[in-house]
């Protein structure tokens, strides 16, 4: 079970992916990770912004490690994108297409109105690239080219999300993931698979 | 002005692209929109609910014209949304990072909370995928390139914005803009340029 600050934020995760954060109340989030209410004030003194920016630095933090579950083992760069993307769309269809990107709902309702929250999803997005451009260099392509392959894979993937989620339907994510593929297949001089 | 109906739902508009759905407040709304707050139920009865289903449609449906006004007029694909990323790019940093998609937000926060919001936001990727695919077809791509390059192209531009606003930074808009732009040298069989 963990300790109560450890189920806090692993509770607020949970509500804030599938909820917003906006859309997530503080009495949710005690009930759900089974804490009396003190003990949210105890451990986050700055309420729910506080909470909010740990929750977003947490769960978007371990995502990195995907860069390494997924990228590392592949036997080039253009089919770890395959198969990264094609596990997105396991999850998305297995959850019931609730669960996609851990910071992206916050990323977007906090870009203009907070600027702490804000800074904690730019942090995760830049340790996401960081960590990416580390994995992709080491095919050989240059720090450059790494890095736009990050992103290029960091934005399809994000992209899709919205409208799988949305349309209920994984024909976004297949088609993003092609769309990374490409751009990975033209960084490393490899003829188009059409 | 237009008439109190109109002026409430330009103002949700922009309420919810810049503090999300659930963020923005009934009082708010009719605040912004100089309207008095019993209007807001004379005109849209079943409430937030409602009038988020009805400003979903009404701002979405709009950018359905944005495939006519920077692909329809260019020399091919490739062209046409290298102008496209560019121009939200331009608009993306006048704005402050501020005036990205004008549904993306809602879409996240409803996609597992409200089915009629998300079916809302569904209708307009839809609308939005039929008209990207018949302009893209006049290129001589055939339906199912078509539509792939449309999907490539929207959640290419969704994700970005996605990183853009966190990052306060273009640089994903352009990055995403050339994995695009990759798909479409692609599906028209041309050479990339790297």
């Amino acid at each position: 079970m963990g300790n109560t600050r450890e189920r806090i934020i692993t509770a607020s995760a949970e509500l804030f992916r599938r909820n917003g954060y906006t859309g997530t109340g503080l009495k949710q989030i005690v009930s759900e990770a089974g804490a009396p209410f003190g003990s949210l004030y105890h451990f986050f003194p700055g309420g729910k912004e506080q909470l909010g920016a740990e929750v977003i630095r947490h769960s978007g933090m371990r995502y990195a490690e995907l860069f390494d579950i997924f990228i590392t083992p592949a036997a080039d760069p253009a089919a770890g994108i395959e198969d990264a993307f094609a596990g997105a769309a396991v999850t998305l269809r297995e959850t019931d297409y609730a669960d996609a990107c851990p910071i992206a709902t916050v990323a977007l309702e906090v870009a203009s109105t907070s600027e702490p929250l804000r800074e904690a999803t730019a942090e995760v997005f830049n340790a996401w690239i960081d960590k990416g451009t580390a994995v992709f260099r080491r095919f050989g392509l240059s720090e450059k080219d790494a890095r736009k392959l990050t992103i290029a894979v960091v934005t399809s993937l994000e992209g899709a999300f919205v409208l799988s989620r949305s349309l209920r339907d994984v024909e976004p994510l297949a088609v993003a993931g092609e769309a990374a593929v490409a751009m990975a297949r033209q960084l490393m001089n490899e003829p188009a698979a059409k």
